[in-house]
């Protein structure tokens, strides 16, 4: 049996927030009051930055009820970042780990952050200090590789779904185009997650885009003018990071902010969706088009959260605790993959920090369709449980009137 | 005893929609059920562009159990329309009315809507056409004159506040100036509404601009500047109508899409958003700034209703029909007052048709504050009760760890 490793446990949060970051930080904490070999449950406010400046709070004196209010409650309860570590970075953040003692370190994040708890972790093997770090996974943008999804996705993807929904309503009272930009960088689930919205025969949305698929503006308005000709009407949902035939972000030929992982600006901006909508009217000549970018909305929208996604996202946060306690593993990560059952059904699995760092995953050719403007069906399979139940809704049935 | 008007009934929708426009229409057809002189209860497609084209539907026929799912699904059900009716419209639909022999007429929507009820009475006034018809008020700017607030709003504000409430969170995860654009072309009821996302001290929107105050870029930036330098952040909400010292709409400045109505396109761009992220970053030398436009979530986003706004909607839907079989008035439309009893109510009154007509209410001076960036205490107490209770949020103590 492995060795009971004792001292102080660290716990941070690093990236784009979600509305349940906080179930998994919450999860841990819960986790870790079970285990007498962790001393101080400590956390960092705002990821590594808060460790590097001595930025750290006690977890342990926090109130029950308050920290399970604070994992309803969306976006990092201990505040994020984006940066990646330097030598320099590393060298200051190992001596803060020793000064403390902490033997147990938690980063809640995605990919980027994946790879800042490697950075991290390998540097504390050169001084063979004990160590044990996980990464707790969390992105809305489900890119994480070895990962049959991840939390975040599924309140993220809800929320696009209803959005999507109350708009295609929208759209059929007062017809015309309508573009929906949705975040997503590099992978376009959260785009997909729009097709969730469909009720009826005829909803919308009609065309979808993915970073996945080479955009082109003749492609979309071909698209865009068989759909309209048909229903007078076309919603469309499109991933932020779509690209063109040479994979360069539509959305980079007039943004230029980078952040420190070199990503480019995506989100906060109307400029995408403003710049499709301008085709739109400047070449098909129709008069109605109207474009909405959901911005960080779809993140931080406070109690729309899938059960599902909420009881995963604590589960992960638990078991990284678990994982490090029992030293088998001096570091990883946690995944969820699903069962091959008919039944939505998930397990666990810790997995090495290299292979869910710094690379994310696509979406799988068989979830979307041959031209590359919509999902497949197998898409729906795969995400309909990741949502939980959608509100339902009405609609009449139009008995029309005998004209006179 | 007024007389009892036998005849069919017409009801349709028009302008912008809301969450709970079907309540109205709903409550108006379940109400003219009980009502044995209204025989034939149709519904115009597409408001009076439906009437013209003879796209009549049957509502009598609809089931019970369907029209009640309608009622709570967002968007018009009928459809709706943006069209102000010119004469030659007006003999069009009048020829309609008598063909179908339709003496009941209602028509959900805002200001403009009513106007064109006004429009439609007059003209079948010249025949002595005994004809009865009231607007019903729907509009989430709640800018309808001679109303308390108007249905609609209540639901619409509690989407905005819950979504600030979700942005703020984000915002102290990610420290940075955060843009909001919300509704409202002539009042700022809606942008006032993000003030009741704050929870506690600190918590945004730090600022809040409306169309009823002159903005002015300079006035801006010195107000962010002395909120970023206290909190390291800030969070503003601002009115998609904001104008200048000449009235002129800072979204007319390069938006040049105007409606029937004459109103300039405010909504489905993240032009306005983006241009006030642009003077920040250009001009504050800040390194983080997003913008967010809320755009047409706010109307359409399904299940985030307000009890309140939902029950009032439906009422007066079936006042409107009480009003017109009882006969004592031909035409006008149903009012919200409030009681002056510290626990919130309300009742309803009818009035008329033109006094609600074209012209909108703005804000009280009583609710912006002196500096014109934020709301005063007395619209918090106007507000908090239109959008029902909030959800709950928590925040950790952050107790700090003794410095090493």
């Amino acid at each position: 049996m492995a060795e009971r490793l004792k001292g102080n446990m660290l716990i941070a949060q690093s990236g784009g927030p979600t509305a349940v970051i906080n179930q998994s930080l919450v999860g841990a904490i819960i986790e870790a009051k079970k285990h007498g070999e962790i001393k101080g449950i400590y956390g960092a406010l705002n990821g590594i930055k808060g460790i590097m400046e001595e930025r750290l709070i006690d977890l342990r004196r926090e109130q029950l009820p308050n920290i399970k209010k604070e994992a309803c409650t969306p976006c990092a309860a201990l505040g994020s970042v984006r940066k990646k570590p330097s030598e320099q970075d590393c060298a200051a953040i190992f001596k803060i780990l020793q000064k403390y003692d902490i033997r147990y370190f938690f980063y809640i994040g995605g990919n980027d952050s994946a790879e800042t708890t490697h950075i991290i972790n390998e540097n504390t093997k050169k001084d063979n200090y004990e160590f044990r770090c996980f990464h707790i996974p969390k992105t809305i943008d489900n890119d994480l590789l070895e990962n049959d999804h991840t939390p975040g996705y599924g309140s993220a993807a809800r929320f696009v779904a209803m959005a999507v929904m109350g708009d295609n309503f929208d759209n059929i009272s007062l017809p015309g185009v309508k573009i929906d930009v949705i975040m997503g960088r590099h992978a376009g689930f959260l785009a997909a997650a729009s097709s969730l919205a469909r009720v009826n025969e005829g909803d919308g949305p009609h065309l979808i885009y993915f970073p996945e698929r080479p955009f082109s503006k003749e492609m979309f308005l071909t698209d865009l003018e068989k759909v309209y000709s048909r229903y007078g009407r076309c919603l469309v949902a499109v991933s932020e990071g779509i690209c063109d035939e040479n994979g360069d972000p539509i959305a980079s030929k007039f943004i230029k902010e980078v952040d420190a992982h070199g990503n480019v600006q995506l989100s906060g901006t109307g400029a995408l969706g403003d710049l499709l909508a301008g085709f739109v009217k400047n070449e098909l000549k129709i008069g109605r088009v109207r474009a909405d970018t959901f911005g960080y909305l779809q993140r931080s929208f406070p109690s729309l959260c899938s059960d599902v996604d909420v009881k995963e996202a604590y589960q992960v946060g638990a078991l990284a605790v678990k994982y490090a306690t029992s030293g088998k593993l001096g570091s990883g990560s946690v995944s969820i993959q699903r069962k091959k059952s008919k039944k939505y059904e998930v397990y666990f699995e810790p997995v090495e920090l290299l292979k869910v760092a710094k690379h994310t995953k696509s979406m799988p050719a068989k979830f979307i369709n041959k031209q590359g403007n919509n999902v497949t069906k197998a898409f729906i399979e795969y995400a309909k449980p990741l949502v939980s139940k959608l509100p339902e809704i009405g609609m009449l049935t139009k008995y029309p009137v005998r004209k006179r």
